[in-house]
């Protein structure tokens, strides 16, 4: 790597990172003009097994090699998506280590302002339990029921408590359901497999409206067949879409770095395909990326590196679709 | 992740793990009513490379995030075989740091009174040298010669010797089809690749009538191809199958933590369909998962917890097939 | 694994390693009969990012678990490479920490002695601003102009400066067109993928006639489709090809131990069949294999593995080459 | 290390631990003659820096490498603490993951119920929250006032509030304080250094009647001096003692795995010696060790083998306490 | 921890570090005021075996869990240093990768300029070879000859050349001699041991009139005794001091991530009394503190951790003369 | 770190080694002129936990960052050692994994060799095992009985078996004894802690006169005293000393590599100053160093160093004791 960049002044990578690629930053207060707001929530009192993810957002914006100077021309397109998007970056929001209800109140909170701003909030998580609050932001705005949830991950997370409390990282998608913000027939699941949750579970989903998809049906069906019904089936009667991308949809081999590793997964090409695609097909607007667990990610933290250009995708594929003229 | 579970009183992972997925505990001497018996063979010192799989069994057990509980429902099926099988689980064996002849008589034995007791031996390795004793326990019960092997691994693991000595991890399946225990025409490999064993020994593997498919050919050839050829091969003449998984048959990227990584194998996802479907189809009487080596696996610990999924898609398969009524 | 080997006394693995795989080593000026030249380069001083790959040529040759007996016979062709092609090894040439210019100098010159000898280079990198003067050595030999270079990595490598001086990591590619050492036309990439350079570099690459695979192409037209273009490019008016193959054009769930990761890469297996079928296709006159940083790489050391046996598919599809007669 | 244990059959080591050294394991409520009681109190949700101590009771108990025979000789005294003190094991306590004031309650609960069968709770953290509810559940046994706490620590955890909540592991000595649990004059603290917490907390500590012996102190006088202090201070009107150590009063390099780690500290040796000495002097009727956290101590998990000894030196000391009839 | 800090709304310690300890940030032209000026030199192209100090400002700005808040109040006196002082920090400087010289022009330059707006530079190295130019920018200022060297460092760093080359990090201590910056009377060495230089070398040094201790004459004589020694030294003639702290001064025990340990070095509570003690007892106008290697310090970046309170000492060691009306 | 080296030619040590610190190699059959002579015994099938010995040779010669030149000046006296007491390197010895009889025979043969070549052997383990052999092979050459050994560890290895074999890392010393190759009146133990073996088998050792220091011991009196006390224990009637030094004698925190840690030991400081003072006031006829293991012992590799430097203080002792005409 070496430069070539107009902003060559900013080359050095060794020092902190200050935001998402080098974007401008901003506070919630002042996100006048911004069309894409990354923030992050560093949250993980909801895991029930390995810990770690409240340092992701950290992890996520350190893992690049450029300079911070909000830069980023995509490879095959030549799309700088951080410029026709207009990207910047609040930092990450003031959550309170083992207050699970206070931090989920501060999440639905500040995405909603980001939304309420007129911009897209892509959320750098924490653990899953934020995906409630930050789709809920998102639908206090864009209207509950009328954005279509497309979820990436290994779990249904549809579980009915947290060990008997309502708010965990195995909870949220039902708790969706439940306050309406996004009806089951919204959503979409991919990558599901491993053994939770059980049948019942699954029968309530089902009756929900549901459409979940299993690693063994991608593999007989294949991947490109299962997001064409997807992009089809969200498109259905909603506005809009948010997308979830737990990493652990992906093969532990190329994302070691999360707190309930599941084999067998998508590889991390079909995963960076298939978000850009479908922000390219669909009017995304809210995202998070959410489990990236730092200490778990070994010395070349390479499941940070994944989650950081999963997020620059989704933007590029926004910022085609913007370019095309459907935004 | 979170509860749903029936048995969510324990559903705290944090501490030490009793047994695999928390299935009842037994001794070797009590294993009535068991259909599958998990057994540990923490053995290392037939290694040639790097130790460490003496340490294994615990951490195949470990890698889980559920409940300790006995209950793994299948997500695309939807069944619990620890629950269909009557799957135990009798602990590790004591074996004898430094002494390799004494601890295959140990395993030997071990195993061929669990499959006298009517059940089948699931053993968690330690290292390759575990299938000499593992399989001759179950070919004295099944007989000797009834029995196909279906060898997953990079490496043939027919070696003439071990540095002059009868066993280690590079010769069992020459000691198995020298014995008698399982004739060369009963064997079937899958995944051998790299650059080992020599033109004389692959001459001499012919000569015994051993079907081995290279990566190479599974890439050129496709693998349900090469499996649906082992399942035919494995099914003439034999009355029964034991499988024998070296986790190095999978690309180094999604097992690292291993001996003698062989790079350019199967993926996670292609191994964990293939085990399912061959416990479906044939008639599963052993199986051992080898050569997790923990030290090597980095803070993820992702090979144990695909080792973990092994298992589960092996029994799942056998319950698919006892449901079916095929067992 | 255990022996069998013709030069079983040799057959620990746990000491250091004199030489890759065990060949006769030799010094530079003394090259009789040699084939090919292995060839260490322990250069990091030009990484922008992560340092590292200084040890890369120790921890390559060291990526082994067979004996030091220059015996590598490739399981699915039964040809023991090192032999046919008369490897010998040089060792790690003399370079001077921090001090890029000078280090460049001996390598042109080192590489070009070989190349002189009648021998085909193959060097154990470094980062890759070792691709410079490693091609332009096999130039001086082979004429400028004359070789091809099929070229695999994550980035063009092809930036103006290195943060205003002419060599580094980014640069080589373009320092060599405008040597003429390998003209544009001559180039061929594959693997292209993330977020630099920006397009006006890619403007100019077009202009000297450059063919450029992304990912994303590679994953709609195929791989295979992609490499037969790739042959029928490079056998188009040159004599002769050089390979080089950073490390990082496979996705960091296979080889995480490197500088500059970026996600979606190619698999281990199909750079493995892809580098063994060009160096059995076309006349390959010089390799190198860069940018493996061992300090990042976690405790399995996969990536050096990876690497090790890039080189041995490369020597076995030169030595198919030989006995098919067309060398 | 091998033999000569009268429970050797019980060797083995590689598998999952049942109990602290192989003591019995009981439930909470069959504690009949037991007169110690080791618990596990896996909690990390009130840590403000790295997580990860909700693994330590698991990898404490594990950081072992005799037979699980609960026989455990003292080199120095010959004395086998476990059997003299009737130590035994109640695994861990079913902790809510992320909700901090319901698992305070379970322990203080649970730690009470200890002390009221008349045993010697010794918990094993969790970060250093849970020693607030773990000396209150003493105190309300022996009385609120009654009870003197020996505090091993880098930090005073004399916060005011846990950003603005009341429990964290920034708190536990202030909220005893208000409770009248263990008043000011009860405290000694040992090992304080850094920079928090300021002035005005150290003026609050002081009104307390605490007394903090900062490292530079004890490096200045010499810890047997400051020990020596302590035991008179500790003795002064009070039954019984308490200790809480949090591993971070070691300096990092002997205890690495901790979250918010402080270079300077006692050496392993010193704080082995002081806990043994303490134990035999006074009249231990509870203990905590916290702050250890897995994810952080590299291979060698040598932080959790340091927290194994100590709750051993503290046993043995009780039990030569016991032998000569002070207890 | 918890908070108690007047700053608490900067709580959050998981994002990006943007400054020491979240002092002001400052550029180099913008000094006014300033007292001290915390400068990064991310250099590591001279060192000789591991590299990775290049990432060492960030992780020393980074191993810290307080608030970013410019808030350290020493725990034993009460100072807050950075207050005090009016510490500010101007972040990285931009050196260039794999370019020694120019990298070396760049730190001179920029030290000097802080020195002349008046301000004390304390230097976040890199390797040792930063403490040529950081020691030269100083002299420039206070006047080559006039300021006496205090150096911490298990190696004395005055080899002739590096690899024929000047500069490189064995070589500062003869650069600054030879170029007059700091004579050789000026030096005191403190922790010298292991088998580098040889006689030669140390005869030349003692030539120049340097004073060495070796860790052998200071486990004999007590460091207390050497450090006397030391101010004596140091305060004869000169008018200042620059300390230079090479972290493998410490045992690599406490100081893993560094690039050439030598066992049986200080303890860090010894080296953090003593440069709190210098810094109080002599004028410091300059510091550095080198060496510390990222890569190899493990998860808990123990390392890391040090050399930040090596800062702080020293900081307050200043403050507290300030305070005393010595500076 | 420099050159300066009169072998300047071979500075780079990125590279594999050759040879401990360079030294010329030698093979067992041609040992004329050599007085002392390095061997490796990859050995670490006898160890009860975690195993990895089998890795030390390589890593304690390559714990090292200056020239393979056979040039080691000790800074505290300026000898180089390696010269002054021809010191050469065999390699490592053809031992058999798995097979510890054969390969105990393999040592104490080899051993012997170098013995009776008139040479001091130094063995690098390997685990404890190899001391049986070891110093059988030297009391061969200078007489059953006419040796003593100063043993360091934290274990006294005195077990009477291996879990029922006589051969085991836990069992050397008892063999010794047995055997009559060293009495136990001839033994010295320092550093013993921890739990193991049990009062019984301290009786014994008593009986058979074994002098052994705990840690405790050593706390109260000092380590000079018990060194003093030892020295003339030693020289009490044996014609020579033979030095066993198990790294876990150290403090987990300074060599966290190794197989059985056991937290409270000596300090790295404290233990070089001690083997050099042994080596200089005796006359050693052999040494080892064992229970390294490189898996365990994180990025830095600390412990490998440590083992080598204590391979050079002891040679150092050895050459002062030559210089001033003792040996």
């Amino acid at each position: 790597m070496a430069d070539g960049s107009p902003a060559s002044s900013k080359h050095h990578v060794f020092s902190s990172w200050p935001s998402f690629a080098g974007v401008p930053t901003r506070s919630l207060d002042d996100l006048e003009d911004a069309g894409v707001v990354i923030v992050g929530a560093p949250f993980d009192w909801g895991t029930t097994n390995r810990a770690g993810a409240r340092f992701a957002p950290k992890a996520i914006r350190e893992a690049d090699y450029l300079g911070t100077d909000g830069w980023r021309p995509h490879v095959p397109t030549g799309i700088n998506a951080l410029d026709v998007l207009s990207v910047v970056d609040v930092g990450d929001l003031p959550l309170i280590p083992g207050y699970v209800e206070e931090s989920i109140d501060v999440i639905a909170d500040s995405v909603e302002s980001i939304a309420r701003a007129g911009a897209v909030p892509i959320t750098l998580g924490g653990d899953h339990t934020v995906t409630f609050p930050d789709a809920t932001g998102v639908a206090r705005v864009h209207g509950f029921g009328n954005v279509a949830l497309i979820h990436f991950d290994a779990h249904a997370d549809t579980g009915e408590t947290h060990f008997g409390h309502l708010y965990g990282h195995g909870t949220p998608m039902r708790r969706l359901i439940e306050s309406g913000a996004v009806p089951g027939n919204r959503f979409v699941q991919i990558g599901l497999r491993g053994y939770w949750p059980g049948p019942e579970v699954f029968a309530w989903m089902k009756e929900q409206g549901m459409r979940s998809y299993t690693m063994s049906e991608i593999s007989e069906r294949g991947l490109n067949t299962v997001v064409d019904e997807a992009v089809v089936h969200a498109a259905d009667g909603a506005d809009a879409v948010f997308l979830s991308i737990d990493i652990d949809v992906v093969d532990p081999g190329m994302a070691p770095g999360t707190g309930t590793p599941e084999p067998g997964g998508l590889t991390s090409r079909q995963l960076l395909d298939t978000v850009r695609r479908l922000a390219k097909d669909l009017n995304v607007v809210g995202a998070d990326i959410v489990e990236v667990s730092p200490p778990y990610d070994g010395p070349g933290q390479i499941t940070a590196y994944l989650a950081n250009r999963i997020v620059l995708e989704i933007l590029n594929g926004m910022a085609e679709r913007k370019i095309a003229g459907n935004s």
